[in-house]
């Protein structure tokens, strides 16, 4: 596979009709829907920062169009963006698809040129974000992330890989340059710096977040992890794994959204979901009502930041039991029974070393999302600004407990018997 | 630039005739050279384990010419190799050429399909471990080669670029598969398992081998330093900076054979040299005459390598102090007067794990030097075994201690002062 490249020239944003000839010319995609195109009935869908995404429902079913645009959406066509990225996401499927199950949705087909995948409509599942805003809950969302950034992460890793093909791996993603300067410039900098994009709750987070742009001790460590970020090619990663990027039923999971993917720490995928849950957690106060305090809900969205953790922990580690067929740690090393131990031991401190990873990636997520360019529904939907800025400056407090004083956070029961104490806007 | 390719069916090995078509083709070269081609003299000094070294000298001067060959040289046509090496020795030249002033050789041409490259010919530099051997005194090699390495490190580092120059740098040295496996197999696996390519001094070190081999705490660090060697793509790093890739006279030091370049870990050049020149250091009672017990140049040695660190830490903050260009620690991050303590510590933190990165690293090049395939002539050359062996126990014992008890170990004091605790065969 050669580094990316769209259609050029071919490339053309779908409207309905385009869509619906595309569609009609795909042999796998025409049954799924049945009947005849012009039945098919079209809605577009996008809520994202970046694409185009159609729902197509035709008398026997329907199915997703995503359709990556030339501009950052949200921005407008001022910020372009290579729509090399809808390649990447395919690439990402592709590599992590053998491995993850049911965990994605269903590629139907990706059409090249026109930067767009057709997949699985995922029914009745919600974006787990707006399901964390509505107090709904997921039984299986913690247990189903954790097993995934498990197997996408470990099968992608040199645990598993020869590391030629790792090598090929990282070769190709990084192409994905377009994407991952996003997350350099809106994750890992601009948050820590005065900048046209960011914004905040103002004025009643101006002088936190006038602070926090003061305090290097913060920006030290938050430059620490952007170096981490940018040099510790563990495993594919996803990216943008934050809320927002997994769709859930009571049922089940499923992970969406690739187009940042890259070679990179397996820690950012956490820190992405288990950051997301803490702003969730954070924002909750402010969804409060007279019928529902959200107390309880709150504890529901810290045992599953408990299971995510301890499931991802010990698939990773059974995973790597069962599968060391890569050229970190070679098993023909380790093949006595007297080696047990250490090899034991090498495993613990391996997946103790991504615990702090995922802590310290939380973090920044977290602060990024308060004061930086793409803020989150959690706290947007909050429409009182004191109220909101009261859940904001909470996170805000803990991200920084997190980078500053990470000796702090050894286990998850450290984590998360901190949050109560660390700026709870419902105390 | 793509990712590499020899010249397929162009490619032949040189003889002294073709050798001199090609040179005499070159304009650039003719003139170093003299007078006209069957003038020149031809003669084949490659003492390596992988090419063809020629030295060509005509009336006014000479040139050096490296061909890579098909196979590994001291293991015959039995052991295949890829000729594209050449391609990625000439692209590290030309990464770090921009940087590094003198310190390598001048290229005069280098010729994809022949794989094979036109250079300054050193006069009158001997290679490092050969000198070493002879117990010669190269005044500024510690210096020189701790200049080179922060230099190159540097800036191919993303402290100094943009991220994606250093992700194109990535993704192009990301072929050099073959030569990586090599490192992989050869550094980070055989020494710790049984294997046909492995040696050692035989019976006197038969126990310690055997023991080495079982031992688990040993052999789970040494993985952890391959996985590392395999995840961390810190820098371009030359990736054999052993004493038999360095040249030297009396008045300054080159670097060659960086045909192991990669995006690595800084600390596994650091650790190549400074290894090497413990190994030396452990070698020297092997070479004692009446004359010369070489305890005055067993001090010169540790003096370079305390000056080796020393001149790296103190170049590499200073080139970071200078050029923070990169996405890493951004300086945009840290423009104000009250950022500079918390960057400064962030500075010394980073050296401080390339500190411990190097000594890890050397550990593993030590051991594979002694119970491995490729073994050192600072060890081959002692001929009497038990006294070769005597040595050699030493400097594993001492690896032993790098990889087992960091801790111990947190300063250049810390290692230099344990060298003649550790298994001196001297005392």
């Amino acid at each position: 596979m050669t580094a990316a490249a769209n259609g050029g020239s071919a490339y053309r944003p779908l409207d309905h009709d385009s869509l619906r000839q595309l569609l009609a010319s795909l042999d796998e995609v025409r049954p799924l829907l049945g009947g005849r195109p012009p039945e098919w009935r079209v809605r577009e869908v996008g809520d994202g920062n970046l694409n185009l995404v159609f729902f197509v429902t035709g008398p026997a079913g329907s199915v997703c169009v995503k359709q990556a645009l030339p501009y950052v959406r949200v921005a407008g066509p001022s910020w372009p963006m290579s729509i090399d990225r809808a390649f990447y996401e395919n690439a990402y499927y592709q590599a992590v698809a053998p491995h993850v199950g049911g965990l994605i949705p269903r590629i139907y087909h990706y059409q090249r040129e026109l930067c767009c995948t057709v997949m699985e409509r995922l029914s009745p599942h919600v974006i787990l974000r707006l399901g964390l805003i509505g107090g709904r809950y997921f039984p299986t969302v913690g247990r189903d992330i954790g097993e995934y950034v498990a197997r996408a992460s470990f099968f992608t890793s040199d645990l598993a890989l020869p590391f030629e093909r790792k090598f090929d791996g990282l070769a190709l993603f990084a192409g994905n340059k377009p994407l991952v300067r996003i997350t350099v410039d809106l994750v890992f900098a601009d948050p820590y710096r005065a900048s046209d994009r960011n914004r905040h709750t103002t004025p009643r987070l101006d002088s936190q977040v006038a602070a926090l742009r003061r305090d290097g001790p913060l920006k030290a460590a938050a430059a620490r992890w952007g170096e981490k970020f940018l040099c510790e090619a563990q495993a594919l990663v996803h990216g943008d794994l934050h809320s927002g990027s997994v769709m859930v039923s009571e049922a089940e999971s499923r992970v969406i959204d690739p187009e940042f993917a890259f070679y990179g720490p397996i820690g950012f995928d956490l820190g992405a979901f288990f950051g997301n849950l803490l702003l969730s957690w954070y924002s909750q106060p402010g969804h409060a009502t007279a019928e529902d305090d959200r107390t309880a809900y709150r504890r529901w969205i810290l045992g599953q930041a408990g299971v995510f953790w301890s499931t991802f922990r010990e698939r990773f580690l059974a995973l790597w039991a069962a599968n060391a067929t890569g050229d970190a740690f070679p098993a023909s090393l380790f093949a006595a029974g007297s080696d047990a131990a250490a090899l034991a031991s090498a495993r613990e401190a391996y997946v103790n070393r991504l615990f702090s990873d995922m802590l310290g990636f939380a973090a920044c997520k977290m602060i990024r999302r308060i004061v930086g360019f793409a803020h989150v529904a959690d706290f947007e939907t909050i429409s009182d600004p004191d109220r909101r800025a009261d859940c904001e400056a909470g996170a805000l407090a803990m991200a920084r407990e997190l980078l500053v004083r990470p000796e702090q956070f050894r286990s998850m029961e450290e984590v998360l018997s901190a949050l109560p104490q660390v700026g709870d806007a419902s105390e």
